[in-house]
Formats: structure tokens, C-alpha cells, sequence
């Protein structure tokens, strides 16, 4: 097989703040594609990489740098460094693809790390029942718009936000019809902030006006302390991700924590790490619902290795409609 | 028997921020001391009343103010308002008092609402197990000295803090010997800010270097926050109370709650209330523990109930140690 380029995605160096393209660097670097000596290396050629909110996390002093891709070599999914190749030791764990009658790239998405995230965060985590009243943040995100979909499956009522501070873009989904994500209204610019505003029109008055039985956390900051006010007795704060509070060194203060006290909230945080051996009972849930046609899932994908630093800045932008995804290669 | 006097307590306006002993007024009224007309009422007469954190977030506007005491004709305990003599409807919950080989006093505290708060918010939201690392805020109060000691009993490792910001006082206290309460050692004056210390020094060094399993909350504010770095995965905080914030129009914001995603950690809110049917499992523990010594209860009785607004207004101060207790009348 010889010798092939291998361009990469490096990380220059930790980051305190905000975080920018040039932060990054593509690298064009070379593999020898052989079979890997010993029994310790996997060899992989990487299709699609995913773009997550979490990555941030990574690139803070303290912890490793780990990049998350969609691996092909069988097909197989799992997490690598953002290359075209890739060596992973085989201690790693590598989810085999048995499926491929849907897009490739759905093993970034709802098929793979945020879909289990979503179905084990809802159900584990929320512990929903019929009628309960649900509201998603970043609900045209990976995970947001699997939640709004599932709460729906499950006979609940859901309202979804999304947006960002840039452009003071607003979207707000509620069930009317069979798809959750089907039903994104995009608000275009609200005239007060985001969080602001959902603190007391948007939530209580017009979406919520007997209150939150769940709330399905993944901003952080003014959006969950508007949430805590509009909470119902008995709640559950299912805490998935705080994507506003991973850029700042001093996070936005939580002021209205006192109403878990007299409405009984629930609020509790989870890693989906926990969750992967629901894999397999998940896969089996979720293959037959996108095949019916009653889950959908919207995808913003970007094509070539050296998109990809803007694209998971853009994340952090509220620039992505959607799972983003990089696409590496076709085959 | 005729017409006697009754003192009451009462409360002249509504509160926005802090509460002073000139908010209450003592007033003398009267009050006919015949069997009630008609099945609807209930005469009694009160021995001892309770000063609980809990009451100053009933003098907040939109809230109804009422007062808790322990009443005796029977002997009976439930909640009156703050005066010598009660006519309370029949349809509210009066716990009789089988029991009174124990001081009757304790009947506002170890054995009433304090005990069974501390019972249920440990055990029933708290789900300890052998072993565990446990925090307990406001230690030396009504509820938080119970806490410990319920938590030594159970094998758990227990360390509890409590202090003022007024006097920097600070206590805490370890599982060296039988009772936790016994064990309540005051640092007078440390150098800085009670929750700034707790952050670095008090916590994770000296007490908890392997992290907390439960935190039982009492306080908010910094110490949650200072908390949330210290928790273990899978902890558990019982949020109780939040002292610290009832007297705040612009309560402090908690920033570290991004932690309860990597920690895993269940965040829960509970009202006493709801575990009310626990009470004769709950007097059936205690009593035992009580009478063979191995639980104890500190209490700081104050006579007269023209001393109830000193006393009540202290608990925001720090003035008390241990249950605070309000002496009316002796018979």
C-alpha cells in the first residue's frame, strides 16, 4: 500500500478564552499504510469527523487533547485524532458498523455518541412520563433536536430554543406536527437578549404557563437560571452540556438556585461514557424510527479535513444548523 | 375559665432584605379560654416555640405568613402562630405526643419538623452509603447537628462547618468520637472570608483530599460553590436550605455548576413536608438512639416569648448554637 499524505487538525497550544481558527493548524504529514505490527494498533481511515460543543473542554490546560472522529476500516466508529489516518491502540474502544443502509455520517450524529447521549440523558437521566412538559436548549443541535423528538415519541409536550448571542438569532420549535425538528421557527433577531428573553415571556407566558416538569440542559447561564423561576414541583434539570459557560474564565453566577428547595428539583449532571452499553438497545430504538420516517435528523455538513477548524469554532457562533459534521472522505 | 391574657408575636409589614427585631411587635391581646364552637377548632395552649431559617421566606410579599410552634393541650406539636394560646382549625395536621420521657422541647427540633427534615433529606434523598465522605453546612443547627450524627451512625466519614459572617466564627467538627455534636470544635476568627477559606484550604486539603459523596446543603452561595469543586463522581448534593440567600434581593450567583456534568453529580431539592407519613418510622430510630445516648441535641432555649424577635432575627447572625427554642410557658 506504500506511503500516503496524512494532513491533520493540531491543536497549537492550551486555551484559557475564546477560542479561534488559528488556534489550529493543518499539518500534512505521512502513514505508511501497513498492517500495524503486534496486535496493539488499529489502522484507520477516517470518513467523517464530528464537530462537538464538549471538544472545548479538551483544549483547557490540565486535560489531554483528544479529537472525536467516525472511523471507517470494517466501518467502525470510536474516537481518533482529526487526520485522514489513523493509528488508535486497540484497547480503544471501537463501535463495528453493522448498519449501512443509512448516511455514514449519521455514526457522528444519532447513531453514535450524541444520540446515545440524548436517549440515555431523556429517558436514564429525566425519567419522563406522558404529558410531562419538556423544554430543550440548543434544540437544533447533535443532541437537542434527538430529545425533542424523543420527548415527543414518549406522549410529551416540548418546546425547544436555540440561538446565539452574535446574531441574537431565536428559534423556537413546538409539537404541532409528527417531527420536533420539523417545526424549528427561526425568530430572527428578538429585539432583547436571548437569555433575557426567555426568561419571562418566551418560557412562562406563551410555552409554559403551567411550568417545566423537564428541562433539558445543555447552555448554562441566564437560560437556566430564567428556567429555574418556571420550574414545576417534582422537576428534573437533566444536565447534558452548558455550552455558554466553556469559553469564559469567570462563568455567568446561577442566582435562582433556591427553587430546588421548594419545588422538589431534580438536577443532575451526566456523562454518556456510562451510557455506551445501552448501545445496542439504543441502536434497535432508534434504526426503526428513522426508517419509519418518524425521527429526522438534520445534519450541517462540511467537506475537506481543512474546513474543520472553522467549523467547530463556528459552534460556539451558533453559525451550524444542526449535527456538524466533517467530511473527510466519501470512501 | 374565663377570659387571660395573650401575648402574641407579630409581623408589622412584609420584608424585602434584611429583618430586624423592630419589624415584630409584641402585642397583648385576649383570648376566652372555652371549648371551641362546632367541630372546627382546636384550643391550645403553647409551650414552645420554634425559630427556623425557613420562616424568613415567609415574610416575603406574595407568601402567607405563619408562624411554627410547638403546642401542648394533649401534648400535641404542629404549627400556630406565635402566641400563648391557639385556636387552630381541626383540619390541620396536629402531631400528638406519646412520648414524654424527652424534654417537650425537643418536640420543636430532634423529635418535630427539624428531625424529620434531617432523616428524610439524608437518608431518602441523600441515599448513603457505608463509607461515604459527607459535608454538612450549618452543622451545629437544628438540622445539620442531626445530619452528622445520623451519618456517623450510618459509617459514613462526617465533617460539618458552621459559622457567621459577622463574628468570622467557624466551626468544625470530625468523626473522632461517638457524637458528632460533641465533637464541634470553633476556630474563632480565621483570617478570611468563611466561604473564600472553605474553597482551598478547609475542604479539599485538610478534610476531603479523596472529595465529597453527599453534601448536605444549608447554607448556598459560596459554599455550594466551593463544594461543587470538591465533589466526587457520582455525589449527591441535598439542597436543604440556603441560609445565606434568603436575606438577599440579588442573591450570589453559583458559577461552578458545569461540574455537575463531569461529576455525575444528582443535585435535589426537598420540602419536609412530603415525608411527613415517614414520622413514626423516623420517632422509632430516634427515640432509641436518644434514650441509649448515642444521639444528642444541642439547644439554645431562650425564655419569654417577648425574646422570640431577638431569637429569630439571631439565626441570621449566627447568634445561636444549636437548635434555637423558644420558651413561652413551663405548663
Amino acid at each position: 500500500m506504500g506511503e500516503v499524505k496524512n494532513k491533520q487538525v493540531i491543536l497549537k497550544d492550551y486555551i484559557t478564552e475564546l477560542f479561534k481558527e488559528s488556534d489550529m493548524d493543518i499539518v500534512e504529514g505521512a502513514i505508511t499504510l501497513e498492517l500495524p505490527e503486534g496486535p496493539n494498533e488499529v489502522l484507520l481511515k477516517n470518513l467523517y469527523l464530528s464537530c462537538d460543543p464538549y471538544m472545548r473542554n479538551r483544549m483547557n490546560k490540565i486535560l489531554k487533547i483528544e479529537g472525536p472522529a467516525t472511523l471507517l476500516v470494517g466501518y467502525v466508529w470510536g474516537f481518533t485524532k482529526w487526520e485522514e489516518y489513523s493509528f488508535v491502540p486497540s484497547s480503544r474502544i471501537l463501535f463495528k458498523i453493522e448498519h449501512t443502509d443509512v448516511p455514514l455520517s449519521y455514526y457522528t450524529g444519532i447513531l453514535g455518541m450524541p444520540g446515545i447521549t440524548a436517549y440515555s440523558g431523556f429517558f436514564e437521566v429525566g425519567l419522563p412520563k406522558k404529558g410531562d412538559k419538556v423544554y430543550v436548549s440548543a434544540a437544533s443541535g447533535a443532541v437537542g433536536q434527538l430529545v425533542g423528538q424523543f420527548a415527543k415519541l414518549s406522549g410529551c409536550y416540548v418546546v425547544g430554543s436555540a440561538g446565539s448571542k452574535d446574531k441574537f438569532r431565536f428559534s423556537v420549535f413546538v409539537n404541532t406536527s409528527k417531527s420536533f425538528a420539523n417545526n424549528l421557527i427561526l425568530h430572527a433577531s428578538p429585539p432583547l437578549h436571548l437569555n433575557a428573553y426567555l426568561s419571562t415571556t418566551i418560557l412562562q407566558i406563551r410555552y409554559f404557563p403551567e411550568g417545566i416538569d423537564i428541562y433539558f440542559e445543555n447552555v448554562g447561564g441566564k437560560t437556566l437560571n430564567a428556567v429555574l423561576l418556571n420550574m414545576r414541583i417534582n422537576g428534573r434539570i437533566v444536565v447534558c452540556g452548558m455550552i455558554s459557560q466553556y469559553q469564559s474564565a469567570q462563568p455567568e453566577g446561577v442566582t435562582n438556585l433556591k427553587k430546588l428547595i421548594t419545588k422538589r428539583i431534580r438536577m443532575q449532571g451526566f456523562v454518556v461514557r456510562d451510557y455506551y452499553p445501552m448501545y445496542p438497545k439504543y441502536l434497535e430504538y432508534v434504526l426503526t424510527k428513522i426508517k419509519e420516517g418518524d425521527i429526522v435528523y438534520v445534519e450541517d455538513i462540511v467537506e475537506g479535513l481543512e474546513n474543520g477548524p472553522a467549523a467547530l469554532v463556528g459552534l460556539f457562533n451558533g453559525r451550524n444548523v444542526g449535527k456538524q459534521v466533517l467530511l473527510v472522505s466519501r470512501e
